[in-house]
């Protein structure tokens, strides 16, 4: 299943194409037609990419839906290295607000809550990993990844799903000064 | 918008049979096929009421899901009262784990999900309510019903929608300590 999920590992030459082209068609199609009206044939045709060949990857919409909302945050991005884990992690999840009040992003992301449930999103391994990389330069934090998974994520995630207009320049700030209370 | 999905001021006689019924056949047909291939018509059919009922009520199936998705757990149930704050918040956050760790119900939270995000779901509105119900019963706590949110609910809706499988027996109690810290 999984392999299915992570494209990235093949991402030379005309596979990198088909994926760039079919994730733009899915950005475009959500924001012109709402997420509940797109489908496979109309995200082939404007990837120019034949309809099997959505299927052979992603399987089905929501897997599509789900990878394509995790793939905006580049898991390759370098994060925020400021020397003082209530910066970085201020810096990162700032980052993630900011992404998610796009409605498209914030859009693809309800799309892939609908699909998740039965395995990790990697969405949510993504966030994982990283906040495990910032911990691992401060060793003698006091907080854990379980910690910032609670405490920061989850309620950025829950204001995304259901109250995205409570989402402030300041949210991330105050959700990592609660952390470190 | 609201008065459509708040069918519950009109609970006598034909109308609350109806809703009795559609809230049902939904639920059946929820776990039966999974939620992705229930359709208005089968819910119709399996309710024994016409679609346009269901339509005229609810406007569409996304909004019924969402409504559902809300009356699972009864908004005029009693709650938890044991003199103690910190108790009532670990029993009442408790109740909540203990409904959605029922697949049916975080099969529809995550549809309710997916039609969130342009106005308040009732479901989350509920869960405000009564936290600011338990609240008003202790005038001087150091907590909010924002801290409430963001600290017990968030973490739990997180786990119900994306990593289910995290959700324990002792999560409710963990969350309501680290509010307490």
């Amino acid at each position: 299943m999984d392999t299915k999920t992570t494209p990235s590992k093949r991402t030379g030459g005309r596979s990198a194409a088909v994926i760039h082209n079919v994730r733009t068609a899915v950005e475009e199609l959500v924001e012109e037609k709402g997420q509940d009206r797109v489908t496979v044939p109309m995200i082939a045709e404007r990837a120019g990419v034949n309809p099997t060949s959505i299927y052979r990857r992603w399987g089905d919409l929501p897997t599509l839906i789900n990878d394509i909302a995790t793939y905006q945050l580049d898991p390759a991005r370098p994060l925020p290295e400021n020397g003082d884990l209530q910066r970085d992690l201020t810096a990162w999840a700032s980052e993630l607000v900011e992404h998610y009040r796009n409605p498209v992003n914030a859009a693809l992301l309800r799309g892939g809550a609908s699909a998740a449930g039965e395995r990790q999103s990697n969405c949510l391994r993504n966030r994982r990993t990283e906040a495990g990389l910032i911990l691992q330069r401060y060793p003698d934090s006091p907080v854990t990844d379980d910690d910032i998974l609670d405490v920061v994520v989850a309620p950025i995630i829950y204001r995304v799903i259901f109250v995205p207009w409570t989402l402030e320049d300041t949210t991330a700030e105050h959700l990592v000064e609660r952390l470190f209370r």
